[in-house]
């Protein structure tokens, strides 16, 4: 069965409050990744229909602070499919209601797993691609799939050997 | 003025309740993200002694699931200090208290920014070297800094191409 | 200074975890009204860009139980707006990400006033309506508004003596 | 089995701490509701000895912000029993500790249903009126109870229609 | 100018819902102390009408569990005033709404403090005893009062060689 | 089987954040009691590799306040077993990471006992003392526990006549 990947897009606000916050009233970072990881989840699980876990984020960079009285809108699109994993490209954005502005804060990929209730990966369903940028999305999401293949041997030896 | 890397280490246990987990009894990716950040927060304020922010997170990868009652100990450790950012070795295990075992679930580097109170980078000590582990650690995490800095352009528009 | 009524709506998504249920897995209705009224302040401050309070809540039924693991949609879009207040619609819906299907759990309108730091309402920018869909949906909201407006002191006076 | 009514009355009282307030120290409605909520809950299931589920709320008025440093009183009350919903008056005070005042912050009816495991009502017991002012009440309740069952579908259709 | 005691009591409820248990749906010994340190904290400022912060907590034993779905009621009474501090008598009730019953899960005095806003202790109002039972309870407060006062030392550095 | 006392021993940090908080940025004391109770389940259920609940805690004193922005660390050492039941220092203390400085706030011994998934008390592995430090406080121990039973039936009824 093939499915549209455009319908599990998920778009995601929470308003800061303070207990998102430092002493400083600026959002921990752990918690923005933690939002953009929930919408993650939401596509996965909409597209695969099954219960999914987070299986990795590629790098993350954090462009700018968001203050407390914010909104954070969390964009998370499904980029890549392949037989058990799903790439989601996350976007989080503050919004300054007051000001009425709009910025980045944080973007990057999830990598998420469909699973069975033993926690062992399940096919998810083929995708049918609709445009061409959506082909030429999925090529690059394909591209980076295979290179966190290859390179994750690598750095987990380096990490090993790095925090011993 | 001086200062050792190792005085700055954090140690931090989070016993599992349901509150952070899925419905099949799962903590989420994104929760453990957020106690992984909790804990680099803390070894970047203590070494700078001031206030820190997240400024991003290296490629992680989520090896094995943590379940509902189990503890999550998360270590974490200052590897490289450059002029105003930290590198941190961070890895979160399970502990199933019952069983008497503990696997490692996640594991990554963090880049904090000593900030000061209008979020504009300040400087951080100088670090004093204590053995060749400690130097050579130093040195990687050098590498991995500059490497960051060199891709940081390259991944930027790669991404904005992939979520327009 | 007129604004579009439309710029100001927002999507809010939440996933149901365990914290949000009581001990039979069904989200109290007191957390999705909660939820409503967090989307419906969104709404409002991003529509008169400053601080607003709650003002009323008019009748909510919850015609359908949202469980642990479905996805709260939130869905809330600015109807009428007086000198200083602002009527917001608010739809509550359901979605099981496993089955693919979402309903309807609670629907109603809210109503919010721009206020200053002291708490004194302030006044709102006057709505350019963009289609007959719009001013009749106005329309409407003013007829609501000014029936609470009538009944206030009446219904009042009936809570007090029943609670008394 | 006929039972008393003042037997299931509830009282709760609540600390406003930051996490429960917006970023000017006023607490949100909505937080405000799920008290209220709360408190209603705890009465029904105290009187039905079933799972209940909260079937509607009233229109509810913010009349006065309630500050983080104060304690919310709810208080909450049963007046109407039908075959298997019951109506609760509930009442939001806000107490100033140190100045050793308190007010009305907010008032309304809550419907609660008894329902089984699966959801389906089941029925409540009949209730023993015990004063003059207990048959008012009652009453009272049950016009109210008739006025929404009447409403429910013209209300319904007129948010649908707001709505789409 | 004197004040009385009982106009201080407060009753707190609280549902106990998923996130305050453990795997196993029993109630964290921790969480109860937090809600009957809560109870006392409304008790103390309500009668010193000024901030006030725990100093100390006598022996506590919890003598049987409190389960998920269960109310927790918290009922807590000044007892005895000296100076600058408070004692309070909190006792922490177990309700099973289900069955109709309630048990005491556990009971014990919190001392509490009056301070400024520096943390300085301030001065509490004397109070005006109003029964011969508060003025035995009184008496009884200010023995044990006494007795921590002396024993402080003691059992500091009983601890003390005991943790290092 | 023969168990070390010293391979429980638990270690937990916790960043003070506004939710942790009073409006005077002071922690609660319930709060800090709530996090030494989590440390000293984690040392027993390490211990005892069972499900294990909070019997009792010693007197608390709160010597000193911490405040939002500071870490939490707690220290939570095995002192005593008996049969079914295992005695726990636990030491709280704050750690300005500014200023490099960490005081003691609190600290005291918690009970916990083994229990089975029906609450029933369960046997506990008997200790390997491994140096003389370790068995004075071990004997040290026994001696409280001692007291503590004897004195359980006095303290309860003079509680209960405190607060009838």
């Amino acid at each position: 069965m093939a499915q549209r990947l455009s319908e599990a897009n998920a778009r995601v606000c929470e308003l800061v409050m303070p207990e998102h916050t430092n002493q400083y009233g600026t959002v921990f970072g752990g918690y923005l990744v933690a939002l953009m990881d929930k919408a993650a989840y939401m596509v996965a699980s909409r597209y695969a229909r099954s219960m999914c876990v987070t299986a990795g984020m590629d790098r993350l960079d954090f462009t700018r602070p968001i203050r407390v009285g914010q909104v954070v809108e969390v964009i998370a699109r499904l980029t890549y499919v392949s037989r058990t994993a799903m790439e989601i490209a996350v976007e989080a954005r503050g919004e300054d209601v007051l000001e009425g502005t709009s910025v980045e804060a944080c973007s990057g990929y999830f990598t998420f797993v469909a699973v069975d209730q033993q926690g062992h990966p399940v096919e998810v369903p083929q995708p049918e691609l609709e445009s061409e940028e959506e082909i030429t999305r999925f090529w690059e999401g394909q591209k980076r799939h295979q290179e966190r293949a290859r390179t994750r041997g690598l750095r987990r030896s380096s990490i090993d050997s790095g925090s011993n």
